[in-house]
């Protein structure tokens, strides 16, 4: 039996890429969805599209008052003063959630300065475009992704198991669930980790006209170099400890190789690109 | 006008997988190809789906005498020692073309040892995939993919026509000339470091299950980690100090980022994260 069912009120806190698309897949699903964000333009556009049926550009006593399940889609540090200044106007017996892309830093902190009577389930959809805000919204961005429910000891099983069905009836493919610091480790790696990559990949040399000699693999490696700015800022600098950690493995790893070829170690690469082919082929088979 | 068309008899050595695609691509436009390869399997596989009129598992006297261009699509060292050892059995005037990814180490040698009434221009097509073999050929690789001819001053002004020509019918999106040596470095960068990078994240920790946490980042950075390790160690090993050279830029860039990060300097982290995303934009211009 789900847990969540559309009587239940729910209201999106930040109507940007990721908010945005939690209302559109929602609505499509038949559930009530009210939205909270700063700009009157995205509330427009959110109930033009049918997404929401209310909204709000402050922070609307009756909104708040009215909702069973709140998502809140803000960047990390703008969800902690939200919750400390607006708290109060949470309604008695609600459900918050969030989609924020660390755990450790955000969930302990909420969940220390959270009212009794609200409990406080974090989640992490694994989705996002290369373009944000709301007119950029797409619920397909959920298909074929994962979704990490980072419960901690102060969670009921009943809000786990709403926070997993919000995960299946947006769409994702793939539920699990991991401790906050589990989360934060392998995210550092997968996709931390990579950002950092991608981004001096392409900044680290000057050179004009790259793109007329470019094959799918430096396309594919620097994709997600076109970022925002200020978000992965404070997420890296919020994750920063495990993302070094993550970050030494692979110049450690990148240096192994380096050596091999100056040392004309054919069969030390020719083992690495086995074992490096070998594990890659596991995560096609997923697919 | 073109200097090549379909009266001349285009001979292919080496039928993987772009020897493969080739041959499907110029058969599809009504040219007469022929084909000499290792093994007798991939000669019937090709007769079988037209790509080739005539083929031999050995070096048939008949089909290279005949040939008026020879595509040579073999690893680096086993196209120098069969010029080596063969070279005599080419038509007198006859140009020869390779698709080989590196190209100082190659054609300087293949130019020096080679008949003078025969011609080498050498090519670079930019298209590959993760899997080998002509059973595995397409031609469609080469839409939207660069190919690049590497002519030295010994090459005439008609046969590096003839090489861009082939490249246009091949139906290649972008014909660029640059000279061996250019083309070796901006190679190591966009396509041989990327290969590194790939390999040395899929390998630099041995987490179970990883597949499950994944999103598209990294799904999308280790792609290509997925290689032939036969074939990527020689092109590395044959293009070891121009690789080097890239392979330290990106280092340091990554340990600025890293230096960045460990000081807290976020404005820094936020310009790095500005030029990449400018830089990248450029991009998805030319798609």
């Amino acid at each position: 039996m789900r847990l969540i069912n559309t009587q239940q009120k729910i209201l999106i806190v930040g109507l940007g890429l990721l908010g945005g698309s939690y209302a559109k897949a929602l609505s499509k699903k038949g559930f009530h969805i009210s939205a909270i964000t700063l700009d009157q333009y995205s509330i427009d556009f959110a109930l033009d599209k049918g997404w929401i049926e209310k909204g709000s550009a402050f922070v609307d006593t009756d909104l708040l008052s009215d909702a069973d399940i709140v998502v809140f889609a803000l960047y990390p540090t703008i969800f902690i003063d939200w919750i400390q200044k607006n708290q109060h106007l949470l309604k008695s017996g609600s459900i918050i959630t969030d989609v924020t892309g660390i755990k450790g830093s955000v969930v302990y902190t909420i969940q220390d300065m959270l009212r009794p009577d609200v409990e406080f389930i974090a989640a992490h959809p694994m989705a996002g475009r290369e373009v944000s805000g709301v007119e950029n919204s797409d619920d397909c961005i959920f298909h074929n992704a994962n979704y990490i429910v980072t419960p901690t000891d102060k969670n009921t099983p009943e809000a786990i198991q709403l926070c997993r069905d919000l995960g299946v009836i947006l769409g994702f493919s793939r539920i699990s669930t991991l401790s906050p610091d589990e989360h934060d480790k392998i995210i550092a790696f997968v996709s931390q980790l990579t950002h950092c990559i991608a981004v001096s990949l392409m900044t680290c040399q000057k050179t004009e006209h790259l793109e007329d000699y470019t094959g799918d693999s430096f396309r594919d490696l620097t994709r997600i170099a076109r970022l925002n700015d200020e978000m992965w800022s404070e997420l890296f600098l919020m994750n920063k400890e495990p993302l070094l950690q993550q970050m030494k493995l692979f110049e450690d790893e990148l240096t192994r190789l380096r050596k091999m070829l100056q040392s004309d170690d054919r069969e030390g690469l020719r083992e690495m690109m086995r074992y490096s082919t070998a594990r890659r082929a596991l995560f096609d088979k997923k697919l």
